[in-house]
């Protein structure tokens, strides 16, 4: 069996047995707490699509590893056509969600993991790629929800993971015994991380030798003991208290940080141990992948911030051709997002391991373009909107007795258009361009913009170009 | 008693008996409700401020109507020097409050008014003028907190006020008597309209003799029975009902709805009613004074920016050139606001009713950048900043015991900083960016981007440019 | 014999006879003109690129049509694999020559009219696309150099075709009979006309019935009698006269206007004639996937830049992290556009007539950064380079033997960069940001920014976007 | 005699004899020069419109040095008028000239040198303000055109004037003795040169004690022996030779390098030498002034390609909100440079030697929009133009009787308009877009976009900025 249905992730679910915070409280059944829900909900529809013939095709992939169809999440790229079908699949699931659905997190480490055990093996002789290989025929026929635990939270930005003045500043190996090893440390950002039954957990950077105990690689699932989920406190998270003005009825995002304080890991779930030059090859490989999936799921998110912003420009009755032009704007950037991903899948390099790189080229391009422009876009929307978006009453004013049929009639839009509709429709457009946990993974996920315009430029041949340039200003070479 | 101390103020407001919703609920005592009292902590700023030696010359002035000083937001622009001194108050508050202190629509609708009723009765012999300077006179010397009630609902954007399936979507008189008349209709985005002793409307646009009825312009309490506030649902408002994670400790913004359901107004209060061709002047006149407001108070809120953003840099340790270029990027937007808006006024003209106007070009080049380029200095902020700006722990989860000090561990930052300023910090930052109020304003308040684009081509002599053009090319005029 | 060398090239463009005029000079031999021959020696490298045993591959393309390998200027876009080559050839040859070499126009003008006359025969049972095939074969038998006429000169923008005070503003057919028709009127833009040995030329905009005799395609040599080439005089033409401070030491552009003073072509060469409805097809048909050629070419003459800067930079002894941002954002505009041009043709479908389409989206996205975006690569270049790129002394001024040891003192920048080289390299900048030709095309070419913005957003699906925006706030379906 | 007439200027020139070399040849009698008349005359409109009673106003102002009233652009800035009506003089002249006017050089380094010879002598107990002082007044007496030299060569980037491989790539002194120095160097960048009687050198940059020799500052005829000027060849220049296609039909910009080889200056011309730690000080003094001329000279500009633009969308009768758009955001930026340095001026504070110092932020800001979304402003006005602008045929092949008449009627445009007037306006587009010495003047001129970023943050309170953001965030001062 290697594929769940959406039911079957809830049961799995509510068998799992984390540490979790939220606003304070210590909450005992995570994946049923209001604020999680519905990212639970969101992850769900990985499975739910693959159930569906439509998308059947997008959503699923058959494995030579367990000789079976898997889950598009759980699969290596091990063709230009997987690179390329997992754009189209990130961006129809966000078309349906308009909300992050967690999984391309762990789906781009186990690529990433399976290329840097590889090379680890090569050079070292050790046998990380087997484990890892048997950890991910285990993901495969389970069809287990994974994420990537990456960002530590590196207290001193100026300093090494070594001089820090509290060593657990990154995630760190504190013991290691014949069976296995003890892990520190918090990685923040773990978008989804109750929603999903595995972590895989890799250095954040670059390290030297001195950071040694720094370079390691492992998976391990989100209840095991140790590990604790702090739920982060976004703008609109608290709206699915309540349930009402929730601007996207089904999904919400969430945000935690996890801490691991004193984690056991046994040595089959380790992937690197002190190979601390494989650090930064780790991490590079996963943001490449993960830059190229967010020109999947944010050109998604891209449609349908253009949707509501043409929604509401019929919903107040407002046309003409300034619409018109903020709306081509927005098309434009969420293609190149695309567009330029696509490009990067079809441009992929067979890799000594044997699966598929993105060009890196392009893909750092599209996130850039996520990292501005795609802000942009937003605001775009909001100049479409109009200032509504900013002060709407709310849906419990709606219900009050009193004054709720005033607003009613008060907010009324477009004839044909019920005041309820043009409503929710605000407070989407509120959830899209508001929800804080979107935006700063807009500029920040997958590295920031800096971390993006280093990797272009270090995957641009500026050699070759300077000898184009002379060749063409009749200048000898040197 | 020109001058009210920041405490009768308070004390006054207290007194005011406003009809007011808040979240469903009707609040017997707005003043004091967690979600308005932070916006009346701001706009007491108005007046704690003028009492303060060192502030008083920016905050007040002496008016010639009453003979006596009086705070500059109910003061008349008698002069260049009030213009000037106009932004550099407003950048000034904006700097200690880092939030919206609500009476610049009241000063800038006085001033709008004042001239729009000289015109009017220079063409009808009408006492409107007179009305409004004895109105003014008791504003002056009670030292009240005045709003502007402007933005209609606007119902169907493709059709006129009289237009409309229902009369009410724009505010209209329903009915006169020899004591007054009765108006019906809405106004939205009325900030801080329950932290005001009064309200001015007028018209929201241009209108024609089939709209007479909607050409109305008055003045009145906010608690004038008919009057109801219904307070507007923004991203953060709801963190000042547990008072933990504000961003900004003292202030915060709250935008509500404002019905006038069959509001009584006596003939003294009315400075306009049917004379449609002068609906547009006072909205015009308005706008452009407001928008010149905005050049103060925004680039006060960039500083604000510009310093959280320095402080969470030095907070994370952070540093190096592209720090530096983003913080000039900032620093840029905020001062091209403030400059355009500082020459708007110093070539400012006066007007036959004697008071002062704004170069209308450069008041609108200033909100331009505002509503486009401010939104980047934002999103500037936030790439500085890092991804803790969209899911920090809450200050709950700091204060549970069994997590509480983790967090303190895992989220130190720089040497000698405290885990909890730096969270203060990051609070802030978010507050700044994702206040849904604020963000509105900036694109929308004072108009829409799009009117600041009409109105600087409008105020552009577009055939002296031609001219200069012809000559230079050699062209002899036709 | 399906491919010329380069020495044929010149050889058989020596044998023609055009009427051509260059400042203000009937010239008879316009393919050895000073003016002109750079021109002809970049297309000439589209021959010579096709010898390369290196760059056969990208060069040439086997032909169905005549059961032989072909240049790939003269070949139908077949395969998706045909439009990526395509992509890739552009960029090599803009590479090799940092120039327009003029056949893309051609090629992307039969492939057009391919499917056009398909299309009409279709409709009219007419025999276009058969007479366009043979027509096809010709040139590709003869490897013949083909541009496209579209660019009418239009007179008042205001006015249809048929509506102009002057017929003749729009070309369009004045006589018919047995052996053919008789056309009238100018083509704007033609780039490289003197270079080519033949034309295909089509409408310039969607006609309406009234404007039947302007829907005409045809082919015709470009010496055909009644023709006339009027050079156009750009910025930096007249270098080429003197041979110094080229620049670009092999090659320039030129941009003629082509005038068809009552020209004679025979039925054979006729693909279009009074099928109105069909002018607006072949042309945009044109445009997409000539905005999807430039992809191609200009991200290769981005190279260039990138190549121009750097090395400008080194040649200063200038470095810094401000360089290399701004080397960053020129590489981003380029791999932008290429990279939506790459997707653009990965994402093609095929049409009836069995050739394939580009992704309009896509492909207008990449255009539109050429047309704003890349003005800005080439600012970023000149921010880099410093001022000299705007008043260097003449090559005349090195040569002179009181001041030119003088020049090369005082001109020298980083130790073991000659003087001399360094010039070049200044010159080449200059040519690559001033040659006006070259602006122009990056802006207009192709169409308008407008003519590409209602192109994407004719291309995207609103209804579907906006249904998503709907489903995901919970509306339901009208 | 304090103003000398137009005809005064040229004939004063006439008797000069500096050394120029122009495209090769030495030139004799360069102010006739077909390639530097134009410059002349435009310099020549500085004297002009002061004798125009209209124009008076701004263009001179009482000096109490000579107790006359003297020509504005040889006056100090004694008073925030001062600086105000400099704005706004130079926007006037720009208006006129659609060309730089070379004048503001002199007039910017005078100010600068009279407060750093005041500071010096402050500090050593020198005499150079005094002898600074009495050359003004034999400037401002004989009403003559100074321009500045500040930019030298510079060599190589990366090392320090006294580092270079060969010491004369920045200016020093060579020699001194009792009658006064001998100079040895080059200036870049030296507009109008040969336009000008007097130039005032200084150093380029921040020097070390090391660099004490090339801490020189000094004032000398442009014809003094050892003086070469050296036309530098710009993209347009040589349409002048002809006559024909000029753009602008009367101005024309020159920027030639100057080389000092071996030039004496005597001690009462000298104004520092050896006070080293005062080179920046007067080169920022400079630098701040000039960014602020700048923002009036080029609004000025602006004012045309905002009129030319207009103009030629009219001669297309091409009309509609897309044109509104963009000749808005023409405006917009062109108001935004004028608006901060309007501002920059108001807000100017006085410095200890008498004379006022414009804001420094403001002054900045302004130069930051002209050396990037100026660039901008110059592709819109060629993207409402169109393709012409790269490629309209000469003059010389309208003047051809077979095709000029073919011409005329294939480029009419918009009805009442005739050819020539159309073409006239392509070709003034054409000089506006491309004129290289404009354009790198726009980046570069007062300093490179770097310069004016480090200038602006320097001059940002940063620390008072951090603070206002821990006061809003809640916390304690440190």
């Amino acid at each position: 069996m290697a594929l769940k249905t959406a039911a079957q992730y809830f049961d799995s679910l509510a068998k799992m047995h984390p540490t979790a915070y939220v606003l304070g409280d210590k909450v005992p059944q995570p994946s049923t707490h209001p604020l999680i829900k519905r990212q639970c909900a969101a992850v769900a529809q990985t499975y739910a699509l693959a159930e569906n013939p439509a998308h059947r095709k997008l959503l699923t992939g058959y494995s030579p590893l367990i000789g079976a169809e898997v889950n598009r999440f759980n699969k290596l790229y091990e063709s230009i056509d997987d690179l390329v079908t997992k754009v189209k699949m990130l961006r129809l699931i966000s078309n349906q969600t308009g909300c992050c659905f967690v999984r391309c997190t762990g789906m781009d480490m186990m690529n990433a993991t399976f290329i840097a055990t590889y090379e680890i093996d090569q050079k070292y002789g050790t046998t990380y790629h087997h484990r890892f290989v048997e950890y991910l025929k285990y993901i495969q026929s389970q069809d287990l929800a994974v994420h990537s635990g990456v960002t530590d939270v590196k207290g001193d930005r100026s300093k090494r993971p070594s001089e820090q003045a509290d060593p657990d500043l990154y995630l760190h190996v504190v013991e290691k015994n014949e069976r296995g090893i003890v892990v520190r440390g918090a990685k923040a950002h773990q978008t989804g991380s109750l929603c999903c039954h595995e972590v895989i957990v890799g250095p954040t950077r670059r390290m030297l030798d001195s950071d040694r105990d720094y370079a390691v690689s492992f998976a391990t699932p989100t209840d095991t003991p140790g590990i604790i989920h702090v739920y982060g406190r976004g703008t609109l998270g608290e709206r699915n208290l309540s349930g009402v003005d929730l601007g996207n009825v089904e999904f919400s995002k969430f945000v935690p940080m996890v801490i691991f304080n004193n984690v056991f890991i046994p040595w089959e779930r380790v992937f690197m141990c002190g190979e601390y030059e494989f650090a930064s090859r780790q991490v590079e490989l996963f943001g490449d992948y993960h830059r190229h999936s967010h020109g999947g799921c944010k050109s998604g998110i891209g449609d349908v911030l253009v949707g509501a912003a043409a929604c509401i420009a019929d919903y107040n009755a407002a046309s003409g051709s300034h619409i018109n032009n903020k709306l081509t704007e927005m098309v434009k950037t969420a293609e190149t997002m695309y567009g330029c991903c696509l490009a990067a899948s079809y441009e992929a390099k067979q890799n000594p391991a044997g699966t598929y790189m993105v060009d890196t080229a392009l893909a750092n391009t599209s996130k850039l373009y996520e990292g501005k422009e795609f802000y942009e876009v937003v605001r775009l929307m909001m100049e479409i909107a109009g200032g509504l978006v900013g002060d709407l009453p709310s849906e419990k004013d709606f219900q009050n007795p009193e004054v709720g049929l005033l607003l009613q009639k008060y907010l009324k839009g477009a004839p044909g258009v019920s005041t309820e509709d043009r409503m929710r429709m605000f407070r989407l457009i509120e959830k899209l361009a508001f929800e804080s946990g979107d935006i700063a993974s807009q500029i920040h996920g997958g590295g920031s913009p800096e971390a993006h315009r280093m990797a272009l430029l270090r995957a641009t041949d500026l050699e070759t170009k300077k000898k184009l340039a002379r060749r063409v200003a009749g200048i000898r070479e040197p």
